[in-house]
């Protein structure tokens, strides 16, 4: 891969006019999009007029005038035309913890007389924090956790397993389940799917609707760019928002939430799993974020994701100076997210010796670089500058200076 | 009450130079910071710091080079100082709902045997509706609700009670309860107090320590400024803190996030009732609006309170336009909140007449007008502008015309 063929690549790529609707940091290639999105535009705009209009002068009357109120139905709604769900079924709130709190809850009141959530042992840690919590809140009478390898998940379906609690793109390695499948095996036997899609959201074409999915859950800071700590969202199909409650009952989840009544009456349909008053400066910034998808589909962004993705393997895989590197990461396109994971034992001094040469990249411990590529605002150039970095510290031995401890970055 | 007595009032009030430090709305009287604080200058400034810089620049390194990861404990600490608070013991997160929730589980943990949350019939419905989400979770058998009118609340208090949940002041009437007091009656009977401090943070002198508090939850948009949605807070006192977990268990509370550890271990002390990712536009516009308090002590702030608030009551009273309306804040300035609230057949009428002139303040079902007064941003100016408007209303009968139906406002 030559710069000009990058050069190449970019002019003829279809997404290539989206990169100027970023604030991008100054020269940087930044490669950690699915950890923190980048900036986009729209959002500051949005988020100096929510500031200085919305709430300095308009304040109280913005619930009406400038419909705050709406705002978690109105993101949900865009975030849904992302994942193929039809209106009513996604609303945006809380954060990813908080929101699969309330769904396990949701599944184990459906499936009455099971009792098992069956997970993978490596999905994302705050995934099993939460199964952990709420068997630590019900009692093993009523929740227990089973959590098995990924390639053990099909066989370890029975008749006690309420729900399947997965992550369809493993933070660590980027491997992405089949949905479909998995889904159907799980359905075969009588279980509920709750799928985190953290790192789905925006670069995966997803068919929620179509493949039957019950529930989901997912991040608005990462693809979806919303910001540090963008509100997520959470998918509940339309067949079972009203047989359930949900235990985080706050005011905004109630039927009429401004007439003040004593007790507790659920909202129609998903809106039921709002709680307390929404975040209204971080909720408004991903609401911008998300007009910047308009006029482009998701297959288009899973095109160059994949392209992107495959041109970075497969420069690896190809240099000498990467005989250390390796690719954990499928590599088969089909298997994996929009990130590429190396293993390497001096995975830390990597990917400090990347930061320092201004290729934003990440550790996971004990021995993983993430590079993340965001179809939006990464161009074909960033994939080849960051590949041009990661061999020329890896020749000059760069990432074995002593400074780069394995002491773990907070990221 | 004349226009020179209050520019009299308003040139000897120590805190007078805070109202440049608000954005405030052009040509209203804004009578409404008990449901939504006004813009402090700080806060706008630091938002757009935080979007252009720290998110657009430094991206994900602003967790530790702007230290986000540390938000929710540095603006905790800040509150601490305004209830009366060491430090360790109080942290911003999620929302005044969730936190409710946190803490009436963990005060069931800590009371084994006793199941009854007992509270008052009038509290602010989210502390109700949580206490029922709770109670709907677990069972009869590990939790029911008892509520009583506010004049019960002692008598009620025998050995089945495992908490008391009150919040200090009415939302609707503005009465302020002794927390002392009730707390000290709470303990003789072997109960816990989780105080929602959702209107008296900032305007009301609190004393969690000394008083023996267990618990409190208070939020970040009434008087602490913090803006639309902004997180809230919560306490929980040191001697609970490492005899308890809690169930919304996400990986921010873990010891170590960082490390993605499959099991969960909790953070010392009330650092484990964080849970997923925090919103840091948000945080970091509350955390700079709690700066505008710095310098001025809680004792001044209560004492210009207590002053607008007589002012605006004595104005009533003495009023023959307001015959119809009743005082139902109490005349005793120690029993009151920052608020004045009137009944009166048409209050609906009257609030709209009353924005429509300029002085925002809002309705509450059936009969309700509040008046909010934030002594860091209102004058006494503004008590008179309200006043005098609020006669004029009455006497020309702008309340009655027939656009004004009774249909509650959202806000």
């Amino acid at each position: 891969m030559t710069i000009p063929d990058t050069v190449a690549l970019d002019r003829s790529d279809p997404l290539a006019s989206l990169r100027e609707q970023f604030l991008l940091p100054e020269g940087k290639v930044y490669l950690d999009g699915n950890s923190l999105g980048a900036l986009p535009k729209a959002a500051m705009a949005r988020i100096e007029a929510v500031v200085r209009k919305e709430w300095g002068q308009d304040l109280i009357s913005s619930w009406n005038s400038n419909d705050w109120i709406n705002l978690p139905i109105t993101v949900g709604e865009k975030i849904a035309t992302l994942m193929g769900a039809a209106p009513g079924q996604v609303i945006s709130c809380d954060n990813v913890s908080i929101n699969l709190f309330k769904l396990i809850v949701t599944a184990l009141q459906l499936q009455m007389g099971r009792k098992v959530i069956l997970t993978q042992k490596d999905n994302f840690p705050t995934d099993l924090y939460m199964t952990e919590g709420v068997g630590a809140l019900l009692g093993d009478q009523r929740c227990v956790t089973r959590s098995v390898p990924a390639d053990q998940l099909v066989e370890a379906m029975d008749t006690d397993i309420a729900l399947l609690l997965l992550t369809q793109v493993n933070f660590r390695d980027g491997r992405l389940h089949d949905i479909e499948a998995i889904t159907r095996a799980a359905h075969a036997n009588g279980i509920l799917v709750l799928w985190d899609l953290a790192h789905s959201a925006g670069v995966v074409p997803l068919e929620l609707d179509r493949w039957q999915v019950d529930m989901a859950v997912g991040c608005g800071y990462k693809f979806l760019n919303g910001g540090p700590g963008a509100p997520a969202f959470l998918y509940l199909a339309t067949r079972h928002q009203d047989k359930v409650s949900q235990p985080l009952s706050g005011w905004l989840g109630h039927a009429e939430p401004f007439a003040f009544e004593p007790g507790y009456r659920p909202a129609p349909g998903v809106s039921r799993y709002l709680g307390g008053t929404p975040g209204i400066l971080g909720m408004s910034a991903l609401d911008a974020a998300l007009d910047v998808f308009d006029g482009f589909t998701i297959d288009q962004i899973r095109g160059k994701s994949s392209a992107m993705t495959a041109l970075f393997i497969d420069g690896v895989r190809s240099a000498s100076e990467c005989s250390e590197c390796r690719v954990v990461t499928p590599l088969v396109p089909e298997e994996r997210g929009s990130q590429v994971s190396l293993a390497h034992p001096r995975a830390y001094g990597i990917a400090q010796a990347l930061i320092e040469a201004g290729v934003v990249v990440d550790f996971r411990a004990p021995d993983i670089v993430r590079f993340g590529f965001s179809p939006l605002y990464n161009s074909y150039r960033d994939v080849a500058d960051a590949l041009r970095q990661l061999l020329r510290i890896l020749a000059a031995g760069e990432h074995l200076q002593a400074r780069f401890d394995t002491r773990a970055k907070v990221t």
